[in-house]
């Protein structure tokens, strides 16, 4: 069986001015980063930003395992598909952050013959957007400590800064450091911690900016420590704002690329959507929605925290509307969830597939609650035995619940037809009624409740001294009216990742708050999530390797 | 007066491939990056290899003002005024560094009517050569960190760590730090160290690999620490090799671009010449050697770092030979090294002028015994005045050297004739007789002294302990053989940086030293040189700015 990475190696790539010219999109509206790779430009913007928009297709799933369960996959088959039923279809991707690239997880292009390319690149360093969100991540941090070191007019407290540097690579000691030891000359010493990239409150901001304006706007507002008289200093009280922006002058701007099968993708942005809002960039959504008929995104992680929160931050903040939502499970992580370990996941195991359904009869409720019809796709692996695929089909349909099997891995577009089909009957016959899940001006610890019980499925929300200290003081700086972004861990329905399956009699615990009021949200950290994740024993790395003809493999 | 910025942005650019067709690269030999940069593919290079060379030319200073003296400028004017006089000339530079960019110094792309373009591209992210290093880096310390972590097979002392993290950027907090903090998960603590990236052995190893196969071989060469038992640990050892090169493989090929007069330049690595050896990419040059006839660099900061560097590590490894050098001088710096303060230094001073003009007097002795013969280039300044000049000139004659006024900041190409006429004179009839300033097989101390001596000026050099053991060890690992890159200001020939002009009585103390197997070279680390520079009172980034259709203003 061939690689994900030796199929992309082996694909013939349309160059990407005549995949941009599909949707009409000209040459001149293009950047080129090779010929295989394009920046939108914002004249393109402009003159199509008055249209009507597409429909949005929301592909979301299960809790994952470790590997994921093919969302990507599924989104690009999908979209492939839709082109083969005559629509003019566009996909919307988030871009691949380094760290579990070169960590557990591997890439995030897609797999097998649903995959977007050029592999390598978009797993590497792409256009270069998460590098500018780093740089001006990190010129933050250094004119901020530049300011204390300089004689700290603000009157910035060492003890209450909440900037954190980022890099973008998983690196466990850089979570909590020292910094500024040595001399005068070398700063102040002071607690400091390191985030991924995407964890980065700038890479929020990218991706819910609507323009330059609104990204300096956001930027300007980043609360970045606290004086001593306990009110916030600003990254505009810094004079960073302008040199962050131009930093980030041609990050902002969509990337376009395309699948196996030439479908263009949208691929911009990346925020985690444990630890972040998990959504690609408006942006690229509502370009996207303008250039064709149905937009096909994803959001990270299971619908819990990705879903839940393209619903009520995203599409809450930038006016959008999902028409369908693709609920993607696999066997594998229904059997996972049903309790089966990591390692036998590839043997036939029907009563840990009873156990573990629950869970993805949950997620289907959860979207239901927000008004959107759901088709539900198994994502295929070659694993599955038909006994296993049945008693799933069964368990939707007895739902009343749309569901097909995706092929999508072993197929490509043909594989995800069955899919596609569905999805347009759905968006045919059953419209929308999208509402978000909260209202502004509830209270935070309201929203948080409402998350947690509606979606989660909790008892209850148990709040640490430290977080209702925070939340009040969030409120009292005006910021209540601010959706709540939750970190929690991906693996399940709670804030504990060994309660597979559909958890009941727990309760959520928030154990600190802090406002993103750039990005313009309240982020609630549960459990022990963390912002810096870490290499395994081994690492991806380690079987990454280029040649002298610079063709790389071990990718994945 | 315009602006720099403001100048590159009234230019109009000719697309890179129709500056490439000049050269005789051809449209697929390039891989584009927008519409006015490219990078050059490998098939070029196995093309052109066994053409003869072109004509070597490097252009260095006298010791600088902290403003710069205009190198890049003197470069730029240069190459494009050998092409009014008829000549096939090109341009190698490095790329700049966002650490001066955002802090006092601003970018690196020339000045006034002598720049390379697109400017604002140059100075900010680029074609994310530096991202790139600074990725690579960075995968490497926490590949090292996650194997201590993951039970530390290979017995790495924590306490002999050399590797240090990086980033673009000057933040002085982050010289000396601790990671690890923590609970278990979260690594081992230890001291660790930032560095700015030019100053990574990676930004060295990218710039003296000859190919893919080189790059890998010396990164897998690097020390990244020693184990318990004392003996190297290697990032060959820790698996590192292939992932760090894959996320090279883009960066290891030149970038060209273009003058405003739309001359080529390869512009193509970074290394500082105060903290690492300060030249652009072997692969640049030599590939510009092939593509004309004449070929025009630069290296970094005065004649005693970035030319000696050039001599006797570049050359002595790449087997290079410089066919003239390019000495240029300034009337502000010559005043600066007679001691005038930097606020005065735009009012006529000849008596300091003749103070400091024995700066310029001992560059000029010190190409000399390199066997390159010298022409001096004054960098013309609004401020000088014509009694200035005229000292300066007849100095230069006094002592049998070639002078010319560049003019290029002010009139581009037509302001470098008169240099170029004296270049062009001096290729023409004073052969070079290039030899390198000391053995391989001469004692790493004797090599350190002999450019004490020779190139500093110096009456000895006094090594501290930790200095003496370490190069004892360096002897004893087997790389006694490597030439040495010394570590020193840049503000004086000696390791003093109050020390101005042509300073006598001094001896250098070395004090400490280790080295860079895998660039393949000894650092020797003089005075309080630090590898992590640190941001002004006023730093530059906060004039910087970027407004609603993209435009930047204040890079400097």
């Amino acid at each position: 069986m061939k690689s994900d990475i030796e199929i992309a190696q082996e694909a013939a790539l349309a160059p990407v001015k005549e995949v941009a010219a599909v949707y009409g999109i000209r040459e001149d509206d293009l950047e080129l980063y090779g010929k295989y790779k394009a920046k939108i430009t914002d004249e393109l913007w402009d003159r199509i930003k008055d249209r009507p928009d597409g429909k949005l297709v929301l592909v979301t799933a299960i809790n994952p395992t470790p590997a994921g369960e093919g969302k990507t996959t599924v989104t690009v088959g999908l979209g492939e598909a839709l082109g083969r039923l005559g629509k003019n279809a566009m996909i919307a991707l988030r871009e691949p952050s380094l760290g579990p690239c070169f960590g557990i997880k591997g890439g995030a292009a897609g797999g097998g013959y649903a995959q977007v390319l050029p592999m390598e690149d978009l797993n590497l360093h792409f256009t270069g957007d998460f590098h500018a969100i780093t740089s001006a991540n990190n010129l933050l941090a250094a004119l901020l400590d530049n300011h204390i070191q300089q004689g700290n007019a603000l009157g910035i407290d060492p003890r209450q800064i909440l900037w954190k540097r980022c890099v973008d690579m998983n690196d466990r000691v850089l979570r909590n450091v020292v910094v500024g030891l040595g001399a005068k000359a070398d700063g102040m010493v002071r607690e400091d911690h390191f985030v991924i990239t995407v964890a980065s409150e700038i890479m929020a901001i990218l991706c819910l900016a609507d323009d330059m304006k609104d990204l300096k706007d956001r930027l300007s507002k980043i609360i970045v420590a606290y004086n001593f008289a306990g009110e916030p200093v600003t990254a505009g009280d810094l004079h960073a704002t302008g040199a962050m922006a131009a930093l980030l002058k041609d990050a902002l701007k969509p990337n376009l690329i395309q699948t196996l099968e030439h479908t263009g993708a949208l691929v911009h942005g990346g925020p985690f959507a444990n630890i972040a809002h998990g959504c690609n960039s408006v942006r690229a959504t509502k370009t996207a929605l303008k250039l064709c008929d149905i937009v096909v995104t994803e959001a990270g992680f299971g619908a819990d925290l990705g879903a839940e929160k393209f619903m009520d931050i995203k599409c809450r903040k930038a006016g959008l509307k999902p028409d369908v939502v693709v609920l993607v499970a696999t066997v594998r992580a229904l059997k996972y969830n049903g309790g089966v370990p990591k390692d036998q996941l590839s043997e036939e195991n029907l009563e840990a597939l009873k156990r573990g359904i629950v869970n993805l009869e949950k997620h289907m409720e959860n979207i239901q609650k927000f008004g959107v019809p759901v088709v539900v796709a198994l994502n295929s692996f070659i694993s599955d035995t038909e006994a296993e695929y049945a008693y799933i089909k069964r368990f939707c349909e007895e739902r009343g619940c749309e569901f097909a099997l995706a092929e999508v891995w072993a197929k490509g577009g043909e594989g995800g037809v069955a899919l596609a089909d569905k999805v347009l009957n759905t968006l045919e016959n059953r419209p929308t009624d999208f509402h978000v899940l909260y209202e502004d001006k509830d209270s935070l610890k309201d929203k948080i409740g409402a998350i947690a019980s509606e979606i989660y499925g909790a008892d209850g929300v148990s709040y640490s001294p430290a977080a209702l200290k925070a939340l009040k003081r969030i409120e009292e700086m005006g910021f209540g009216n601010l959706p709540v972004c939750m970190a929690k861990t991906q693996y399940s329905l709670s804030d504990d990742q060994t309660k597979l399956g559909r958890p009941s009699g727990f309760t959520i615990n928030v154990r600190d708050a802090y406002v993103c009021a750039g990005a313009g949200f309240v982020v609630a950290l549960t459990g022990s999530i963390m912002t810096m994740p870490g290499l395994p024993k081994k690492p991806a790395a380690e079987g990454i390797d280029v040649d002298g003809e610079g063709k790389i493999t071990g990718l994945f």
